[in-house]
């Protein structure tokens, strides 16, 4: 099989899109990004990348908190609003009718209608070159109520999307595979 | 709309599999991870969480390199084996049938059957709890030529899929929704 080097770029499949949400000048504010991971298990951390410019990020710095928001196929509109927008000079939250609300974390805004809600403390920034680094515990998760089967989160309710890179779309989450720690077993056979 | 609070947890939608490769004591290995996100566009970076007693933490310690290999749907049972097995006790590349090569970064071993491969030098490490999260630089990005359409890469040739957990399982990428950095904008109209 022949391969081609393409030099060094950033080819991950999949990524999430997520929004990342932080108080600046005392008003919430939501980012969309895709580059996002976890960090940690125990305590649970998480892993963020924005641009040094970045408005929501200004707020991270203020506050030393922020949210992760995962949301629903449904908001792919919003989410990718609040991508292509900078809180500078627009109020995402007005145009996306989000309903924020707060946990115990202070100053890290949370989404209603997003099926997932992460709220964190930031323990880390790197300072990396386009970008900052920042990797925060997760204090609290919360899981709308609607997107819980037996008291536990359900992904075909939650149904998140994906974010595609090349070639920059919103894909669903398809046919389910395989199994995960346990396909595998069968080369063992 | 209610919402129940689940405390702490890692709670991301959707995750890769993606296999994380480093010699061991001279010897190539394979480990698959969901924990990775990318850490800066410029320079290209890339963040992985490996456990710290991962038998290919302790590689890539040895040599400050690695790679990255997104498998295509067709390796959902050598990439879930190289998750549940130990390269201490197994040898992965034999069980997998893997083809190993190798790039310009010495000791970052690359799977010539995964689509996508990334070589990689650590720039940063941090020790954070249960597991160390490893910052590498890109250095180059190969690509397999059958998933190449006018020399780009194609992802509905590399045919990547989703780690989705909870529930622990695989699945493919479903339907495009929309198009990014595009449909957000008809919230203006």
């Amino acid at each position: 099989m022949g391969k081609t080097k393409i030099g060094p770029s950033i080819l991950i499949y999949p990524m999430p899109t997520l929004l990342v949400g932080a108080e600046v000048d005392g008003k919430p504010n939501f980012l969309a990004i895709a580059w996002c991971g976890i960090a940690n298990g125990t305590p649970p951390m998480i892993s963020v990348a924005l641009r040094h410019e970045r408005y929501t990020l200004k707020g991270i710095k203020q506050n030393g908190t922020f949210s992760v928001n995962v949301p629903s196929v449904d908001l792919v509109k919003e989410a990718d609003y609040c991508g292509v927008r900078s809180g500078a000079n627009a109020d995402k939250v007005a145009v996306c009718n989000f309903n924020v609300f707060y946990g115990e974390v202070e100053k890290a805004p949370l989404i209603e209608q997003c099926p997932i809600n992460l709220e964190c403390h930031v323990v880390h920034m790197l300072e990396l070159g386009s970008h900052c680094l920042i990797v925060g515990r997760i204090e609290e998760t919360h899981v709308s109520d609607d997107c819980l089967t037996d008291g536990r989160p359900d992904v075909d309710k939650i149904r998140p999307f994906i974010f595609v890179s090349p070639p920059r779309r919103y894909q669903a989450f398809g046919e389910v595979v395989a199994k995960a720690f346990s396909v595998g077993l069968e080369l063992e056979k």
